[in-house]
């Protein structure tokens, strides 16, 4: 929502409250404040002027009182990067659905919505995020598209980026996954380095250490969420990056990651989902699950806080939260037990949240209504042609975004190769859905398990063409042409039957739909995918990170199949 | 001295560099890298490219190397706090006497050249600030004059500071000491504060606690150098402050405070000096010398050095710098030894500190010359009118600028009040220089010592109005006719005859001389002042206090004696 002014006005009557001269608009009474810079905990009321909390450990007086009931009382907590579009809602309901988690800022960088729409996409999130109860800030898509061996819905230069830069809400660049460009000097990347020196750049350098990383961080790269193993998170520490410890529906680090979050460095790390749909939010949680699970693994609750909270804050010079203190920013989670994590209830901007508080914003349109645009597609379309029978195969790692470079000996008939079900071996497509091209990249995956059918998503990062796996091409072909007929979506097909479906028709990556419905659909994918004898845990996520060619060692663009490692298209 | 511009070529430069495959302009060849992040030390050469750190943990080539002889290096000092005038010098020589200490940034309040000339006081430091080899931060004096109490040569109001508030060097509003106006919701301090609540407000809250504290806080203010004890800073961190511990030459607070400086909360303190001459930066140093201290008392080198460099940075929102990593401002303090804090050698923004690289600057024409416009005195211009024989004496306390509100029995003669030496009782006047008005306001002080003549001193804070202190009339109008003779200064006086000097013709608070020849001159002062009897150990420091109306107990200006309590003049 709008923030209020701090204008005169404002400060005398923030003043006046504070020390107790004057009622408070709001005072949380009976409450334990956890301090996130010393540890303590102090039984207090909280008095809260406008966006701001004006006094603690006084009895205050406010024109709204409530009672904290004994609880302890911590600062908000901040996801330092995700992308709204993986929860598969609006931020609207993204709003909802995750600040009763306690979370009160989101970092989000609207990349996927940027590579389908490109600006219009990321003024999308904008004008929502002005209206959202959370803070919702926007770090600018740095990398769209994210390589020139696919086709995306758009290209974002620096032209682009610089008229959205000093939107109030903008913090800086968000992840530069670019690090290829960043260390070949490519002058587009350098052009958009150049552009962020005074504000934030955030990073995106997995694997990278020694003197690569070292030319990365020279370009004043200052964060980084891809670190997997504590190793990688410790040279990074040490040459003054803040480490964000990711948990999200795939890329899971925090167990990995979870011990360096030590005394001396918790005021240098903090907390992230990245990717994670709405179903993980309601069964695990969001930060508050981060949280509860760092402090199980013996982290003190101080380190735990402070990285979800002050830290990530001050790593993304959001200065004015991250803190229970006068002064600070209204961002308060109160908690019906502090060790685990249990959130009761939260103060988003010195707003109580309610069910009115959501019925209370503002709603803005969605955009990208009609973005899937691709002719129909039949079974003949998904053809491998083979050289010989030793066939490149993306081996699927559950839980994992990187994949496997594996080879496999496939049967080959009329010079195409076929999918081998006994090696779960299955065919993967990506069919490309924004500029008409007709491209189809084909290629080979292992690991989902599936016997029967096929499913296709139109989210398929980055560039979110309609990614398809499956046992036969009859089912994919039904499965894609579900997706063209919903503008965008999840489909699951059995044979030429389409057996659950998920509609994401904004910008084919989001649904219009409340995040309660989304999540009860989703079940029924998962149980639609099942029963196709899908293996995975979460099938749509891996589909969904098979076209991202970032991300080692082999993918799949709709220009083919792609080795992260060269760099290059596979040949076939 | 200017900054060079982080362009793309500047980019490429520095990415090429410290990827290993281009030499970097500066190369520091073996050394220990301590990171004040996690407390390890890296057998290392540092690559430099223009001002920024390119690359650790690697060995690089450059343009020029040095070998630093396996010294540890440490990110540069910062001083959070301070007031160059107190040095005495141009902050040119400030420069070049304290950037060999390590202190690469000092963040400065030109708080005493603006009570004598206003805004084009302060232009004179950002002007010179661009100059400097040092960085050297601006700010903007928040509360000139201090009081209403006392004569001074300008008024600083918002429309004063707005004209100022973007220049590159300035930070935000220096310490606001007028805190009784905060918590009073003055509108012409309410202006202020609304006008930098996006930036930084530096606080100065001497005692202040409990709901005054929140009300205080609840302006923005988020930084304090004010606190005399560990229990009064530990509310001030509980509460969100940054608290930087100061020792200046008068205001000593190391001792008291070192105990808070504890590995949970070292990123939230930080060092600072405020006051200090150049007699004492000789003799003991400067945040080196509190570095040195601090792990002398057992603090762990981490959180001192962590205090001394990123966390005074991250305070006042300096994100550039506080590290030794690629990325990070190449501020760089070479140790013969690392718990004695010895300094062997100190790079700023790049540049290795040698006698040529002062030498190198443009020196900006000093401001003020003709600041002294007060007309001679006569001995009987200080007389003490009084009632009766129970006089308020000032007391002043060795090392405070805190003073005792005495009460003395004097003899009176005539209606007039006299000075008692067997009680220690000296008459102290501070005569008004600005605006020809004739003020002088006389009144009484003890603790000197002195048996005979007179000190006075054109620096006498915050108004820089002649202050001098005596055991005879004719000394001291001897003393401060020499003052006003030289166009401002520090004058010892013998009977008719002044017997020492240091002429300080910039604004009265500054000498052009070089530090080595002012620290001669104070100490020729000093052992004239200690001819007299005085047994004070800084007397000129303590005279120049001895006006300052915001600081308890009992003060003078050139109205009379001010009871800081009351905020109000006593009535003689």
């Amino acid at each position: 929502m709008k923030s209020t002014p701090t204008d005169a006005a404002f400060l005398a009557r923030a003043i006046a409250a504070g020390a107790g001269e004057a009622e408070a608009d709001l005072v949380v009474r009976n409450v334990r404040v956890f301090s996130v810079i010393d540890g303590s905990m102090i039984e207090s009321d909280i008095a809260i002027v406008g966006e701001r909390i004006v006094g603690i450990t006084g009895d205050y007086a406010g024109r709204r009182e409530i009672d904290g009931g004994g609880r302890v009382a911590v600062p908000g907590f901040i996801d330092t990067h995700l992308h709204v579009e993986s929860s598969l809602v609006t931020p609207f309901e993204f709003d909802r659905c995750v600040l009763p988690h306690g979370v009160t800022t989101a970092i989000c960088d609207p990349h996927e919505i940027a590579n389908v729409l490109g600006a219009e996409g990321i003024r999308y999130f904008l004008e929502s995020s002005l209206e959202t109860v959370m803070d919702l800030r926007v770090n600018l898509s740095s990398c769209v598209p994210a390589t020139s061996f696919e086709t995306s819905g758009a290209c974002l230069e620096i032209e682009d980026l610089l008229p959205l830069r000093e939107h109030e809400k903008v913090i800086g660049l968000a992840e530069f996954m670019n690090f290829p460009g960043v260390l070949a000097r490519d002058p587009k990347v350098l052009a958009k380095l150049e552009a962020f020196q005074g504000g934030h750049i955030d990073g995106h350098a997995p694997l990278l250490s020694g003197m690569a990383l070292n030319g990365y961080l020279a370009a004043g790269i200052r964060t980084d969420h891809e670190a997997t193993t504590a190793e990688e998170a410790l040279e990074k520490l040490a040459k003054g990056m803040n480490i964000l410890i990711r948990e999200g529906s795939v890329s899971k680090d925090l167990d990995a990651l979870a011990p360096i979050l030590q005394p001396d460095v918790s005021a240098f790390v903090a907390l992230c989902t990245d990717d994670r749909n709405p179903l993980d939010i309601a069964e695990e949680g969001h930060i508050d699950s981060m949280i509860r699970r760092l402090i199980a693994k013996g982290i003190r609750p101080l380190d735990a806080y402070r990285a979800a909270s002050w830290s990530g804050a001050n790593a993304f010079g959001l200065k004015d939260r991250g803190h229970i203190a006068p002064g600070w920013r209204a961002d308060i989670v109160l908690l019906d037990d502090f060790e685990d994590c249990q959130v009761a209830s939260v103060i988003s901007g010195g707003r109580l949240v309610e069910r009115s508080t959501f019925a209370a914003r503002t709603i803005v349109d969605p955009v990208g209504l009609d973005s899937v645009r691709a002719s129909k597609v039949s079974p003949d379309a998904f053809q491998v042609g083979a050289a010989n029978s030793d066939v490149d195969v993306i081996g699927v790692v559950p839980g994992r975004i990187i994949t496997e470079h594996l080879k496999r000996n496939l049967p080959v008939v009329d010079g195409k190769a076929q999918m081998d079900l006994q090696q779960d071996v299955l065919k993967v497509a990506v069919v490309e859905r924004h500029k008409h091209t007709g491209n189809i990249g084909c290629g080979f995956v292992s690991g989902f398990g599936m016997t029967e059918g096929a499913i296709a998503s139109s989210v398929g990062h980055d560039s979110h063409n309609i990614c398809v796996v499956g046992a036969d091409e009859v089912a994919m072909a039904a499965a894609v042409n579900r997706v063209i007929d919903m503008k965008g979506g999840f489909a699951v097909a059995r044979g030429s039957d389409v057996i659950a479906e998920l509609p994401l028709p904004v910008a084919g990556l989001m649904s219009l739909e409340p995040f309660e419905t989304v999540k009860e659909q989703l079940e029924v994918l998962r149980e639609a995918a099942r029963g196709l004898g899908c293996i995975l845990p979460e099938p749509f996520l891996q589909v969904a990170f098979l076209p991202l060619p970032v991300i080692p060692h082999l993918k799949i663009t709709d220009l083919g199949v792609f080795d992260v490692n060269r760099f290059q298209l596979v040949a076939q």
